[in-house]
């Protein structure tokens, strides 16, 4: 059951009031993981509490608690909670998506200011969230409110849950799924889920995601001196707790991408032929990467090998370092306690809890190979577990069937390089099958400067969802 | 000719006076490495002509030009030239001091506001700039002061240069000292140099300081993606530019404060028993460092190493990292550009001109040894060399005199871990000998979080470097 003529020319119609909605969803800074935007991420949340309702959906705000941050106690934003139809003869799909954003300014390397969106003439949205995930969740917003002024009923049963804290390790988001998923719950009854919160692989070829990598990310910190210290005065008499770092840093990956702390790369097996042939026919090449990333600098020449890195290998990335001198110019301070940061992303089997005793021990021991006399600490900030999902499922051939219906040609089925943790939370509370079905390109540039989404991909996505929904209701109860 | 008890009761009284006027001086933020506070560098540098023209001085701003800054074009904070006196029979001294800071702001850890002086009751004067420099700058201005106003003449004549670049590389001032050396310059006549700009080794036993390490100053750029990417999007699918960078930061320095690139450690011989002595006969212990430092982290548990660690030893530190993620929290980032910046203090006979060559070689060679994509590039950002004056001269003899007169002991003979590198420009330039005078204790904590300057060196100081003069007259013309 294709989607109503009516409804695909309704959202070409509308497409200038969608991009200005958007607009006005990026203008929130919404950013989760500064305290000092919360009050904007809680101000998100109302905001798209307010735009369902207005469309017909019955919505609710669920408190999730307090975050303790740095000694600091802070609000975290509610969950939005929507739900539209009650039909036993349809199917219900849960549908989710977060309105947080990851931290921008314009001093970052932006051309423009970050939440301003800034429409480009090759068609661009350009702005903080326009495709991770402000654009997507805009997306699901969009058909309902076709649904919703042309009085027409969904074709499933709908519900939705947004949330705040995605970029920030979802605190609190387990909890209510678990609860939800229960009996009597905002979810009984859901059927299957889909969450629009990854990419194309490349800017051309639509996918369907089943797969995502999980993520484990560490604090690593060593202090000695009870402040920082002048290196002129104090340099060659004191073990330097930067020194310590950058060696225990140095010692976590090399420049191929190998991940050195032992066991890690070995808890996933080798690919095969058969697999390796898997990756072969994903319409993605060395070309696409360099364009995505804007530079010739891939780990290999070998498109297979590249694309298992994203897919189907743990990765190690060193993020930075809190507490060293990081302006412009030249402070020549030996800084007295620095705090590295990096993550692991992980593939099945590796969990949080598998991989995490072997990083600490690895750390321990190399720490005290060092001999320094310096502290050293290693914290656990957050993480998920990997998750992988059923392609044979008839999600994914709603899926499939609303990609060919939309850009005319099948899907590249794809695993992911990102973590979504809740997606297994998902999977496992609610004992259904999940679908990741991307609305932006892989060069959308998510996390980084200049983030983009493009109109079509916004316009034509909106198509996607809604289309998938009515692939989904031909399939019957 | 010891100082009149005149000069030493007047400054006893005028404590309290002389306090409130160092804490005018450090509520000016004249942060020279921070181009948003160059105006109130300036304003600084008129603040001290202003004070020296009060108390019958004949002072002159000399611009200094422009600097560039990141694209940018900055005015330089001019320098303070002063001159009193022109008795062909006396002596002729020239001070020289800085009246700029280094950056400080409440949350890097001060317990006060940084910019203003809080007095405490165990008599620490807290505040940015109240060790370094301002309160020695304001030292010779409390000796002047009395002169004038009780209308005596200096016992020599005076001629003084004060900065506002000394924490941001002295940009203009080596130009600036070698003009006015010249005949007909205002520096004329010059017959010794004293600059008060560095501390005791402890917290008790006043210093003479005739030997500054130098420094050379890099910054270590690797950059490769277009911009930051997502962690789990491209993570081991790219060449990530910290794994590059953090695997050259730990090739330069080892935990134990070696210096790896080669032949920089080499360019220094060892000591000799008898040089060992010098340094064992030092009023330092391992207690006095951990005291300053705040931990027990002292490279070595033998003073004697550890005191050569500074005074004779070059150091290598790395100072953190530019462009990656240093905010609180965790962030999934690939820094597309990092900087690293790290710098060596450099003896004799090392000076920038024989080490930069060694290092550039070094971070080529291992750069291309880790066969990355990335791109590399090494910059010298800035430096000077060291510097070691001659302990027998009068100037030294004077100043020992003064010590003794003030503080009742011999001084301890050291040589300083920082650099001052105009020092070394002052002796070339002016062919007279050189002498650092400190005012501070070893614990004052300049460049670092809590900066102070005790009340009793403040006011002992200023009759010490008082007494000082009249010592150098001592010696006639």
């Amino acid at each position: 059951m294709p989607a109503p003529k009516e409804f695909l020319d309704f959202v070409d119609s509308k497409a200038d009031f969608f991009i200005q909605r958007l607009s006005d969803a990026v203008a929130i800074k919404s950013v989760s993981g500064d305290p000092q935007y919360r009050s904007e991420v809680i101000k998100m949340s109302h905001w798209i509490k307010d735009q369902l309702s207005a469309v017909g959906v019955e919505t609710e705000l669920r408190d999730l608690g307090k975050q303790h941050l740095e000694g600091k106690e802070l609000l975290l934003p509610p969950a939005v909670l929507g739900r539209l139809g009650n039909d036993p003869k349809k199917k219900t799909v849960l549908v989710y998506g977060h309105v947080d954003v990851q931290p921008a300014n314009r001093s970052d390397g932006w051309d423009t200011e970050p939440f301003t969106l800034t429409v480009k003439e090759n068609g661009q949205l350009i702005g903080r969230g326009s495709s991770d995930d402000k654009g997507p969740v805009l997306g699901w917003l969009n058909i309902l409110q076709y649904h919703h002024e042309q009085k027409k009923e969904l074709p499933v049963n709908f519900r939705c849950c947004f949330e705040g804290m995605e970029e920030s390790g979802s605190e609190g988001l387990d909890e209510l799924v678990q609860r939800e998923s229960k009996p009597g719950g905002w979810f009984e009854g859901v059927d299957c889920v889909c969450i629009s919160d990854n990419y194309w692989l490349n800017t051309k070829t639509p996918v369907l995601t089943y797969g995502l990598r999980g993520l484990t990310y560490f604090k690593l910190a060593v202090e000695g001196p009870a402040k920082d210290l002048h290196s002129g005065v104090f340099g060659r008499m004191v073990h330097e707790p930067m020194t310590d770092l950058i060696a225990l840093m140095s010692k976590l990956v090399d420049v191929n991408g190998k991940i050195l702390v032992p066991g890690v790369d070995d808890m996933v097996s080798a690919a095969d032929v058969q697999e390796r042939q898997l990756y072969e026919k994903l319409d993605y090449s060395i070309a696409d990467v360099e364009s995505a990333i804007g530079s010739s600098t891939t780990l290999s020449e070998d498109k297979v090998e590249v694309l298992m890195g994203r897919m189907r290998l743990p990765s190690l990335s060193l993020h930075g370092i809190e507490g060293a001198f990081y302006g412009a110019g030249g402070k020549t301070v030996i800084p007295a306690k620095v705090i590295g940061k990096f993550s692991i992303r992980l593939v099945p089997p590796q969990t949080p809890d598998n991989i995490n005793p072997l990083v600490e021990k690895y750390i321990k021991e190399e720490f005290a190979k060092l001999g320094s006399k310096n502290k050293c600490t290693l914290e656990y900030e957050h993480g998920g577990k990997p998750w992988i999902g059923d392609i044979s499922h008839w999600n994914y051939e709603a899926a499939k069937a609303a990609t060919r219906a939309v850009y005319g040609r099948e899907p590249d089925m794809t695993r992911e390089g990102g973590s979504i943790p809740v997606t297994l939370t998902f999977a496992e509370s609610l004992g259904v099958n999940v679908l990741l079905l991307p609305m932006g390109r892989g060069d959308d540039g998510a996390h980084s400067t200049n983030e983009k989404l493009d109109r079509s991909n916004f316009i034509e996505g909106t198509k996607l969802l809604g289309t998938y929904l009515y692939e989904i209701a031909a399939v019957g109860k």
